[in-house]
């Protein structure tokens, strides 16, 4: 680890973290929780696949199929956190971002990258947690118009690793990512 | 594993895993993240440990320092979800629960049994989340007044495994946790 104190290089860590996520499926970042509130106000919290990570723009990106509850929650309120412990880093970053939700013609590239057995999980019949008679009376039929992109501006980021010292700093895009330390 | 149609079996795998997470630090169901909606409306997610499961009183128990923004969130809106991923078991446990904040003298039990290595998790000063100059400008007194029990008294159940033919069951309080499949 370089110089404890030295904020641009902790959130660096976190953003390296966050691309091998990406590139990685057995990475932990490649699985946040992502909590949104319920049109009844209820926090609701599930797992996604991370997508995609851009330092540059300060933007991660999941994708859904349109018809879940948690499209339903961002289409009432489009704030997102993502939530991701890292084991052996010690770090848990947390990302509060605007989720804007991308389908249609708009995401053409990206569901022609989606491999065909990955398909499947955008065309659930009948609508995921519908009540069904048996355990697998359901059908997984590929469904092109129920593929989104969420697309999740992040406007903080607060990262926390547990060390002898604990760390914990936050970020916000408002002051361009310069940060500051917090109370662990 | 049993009959995969048997819904109380696919509950009872879920309770057990949760008493592995309070009975082993290194379980995955030691830490779920606890997502909360802010006072602003806002999702907040963060990781807990696990102190209790009682599949009796449908009833899970973190522990907390009483200035944190959760408990500022939960005195507001005093609904948590939390949620756990178990890689092993490819299974997502989703707890929707109403939560109660107990401290002072009830909760001296609870303290008595909290390690002093552990004490100093309770007590930051400043405040946890308080910025500060330098990275480890704080201090972590142990203080029992802000030891706080989260009794998080579950309405909600949602289960889903992914096996070459998902599983997804929804269990509910008020229908005595019998319970019901779901498209996954």
């Amino acid at each position: 680890m370089s110089d404890p104190n030295d904020l641009a290089a902790f959130l660096n860590d976190a953003w390296q973290l966050l691309r091998r996520g990406v590139a990685d499926s057995r990475s932990p970042a490649r699985y946040p929780t992502f909590a949104t509130v319920s049109p009844a106000g209820v926090p609701e919290a599930r797992t996604v696949a991370l997508r995609r990570a851009s330092q540059e723009e300060a933007v991660v990106e999941a994708h859904t199929d349109i018809v879940t509850p948690k499209v339903t929650a961002l289409r009432a309120s489009p704030i997102a956190a993502l939530h991701i412990w890292i084991p052996k880093s010690n770090l848990q970053i947390r990302l509060t971002t605007r989720v804007e939700i991308l389908s249609g013609e708009g995401v053409e590239d990206a569901w022609a990258k989606v491999p065909p057995s990955s398909r499947v999980s955008y065309g659930t019949v009948p609508d995921p947690g519908t009540p069904i008679e048996h355990v697998h009376a359901y059908d997984k039929p590929p469904e092109r118009d129920r593929f989104a992109v969420l697309r999740c501006m992040i406007d903080h980021i607060d990262l926390v690793h547990l060390g002898d010292r604990h760390r914990r700093a936050e970020y916000a895009r408002h002051d361009n990512w310069v940060g500051n330390w917090r109370a662990p």
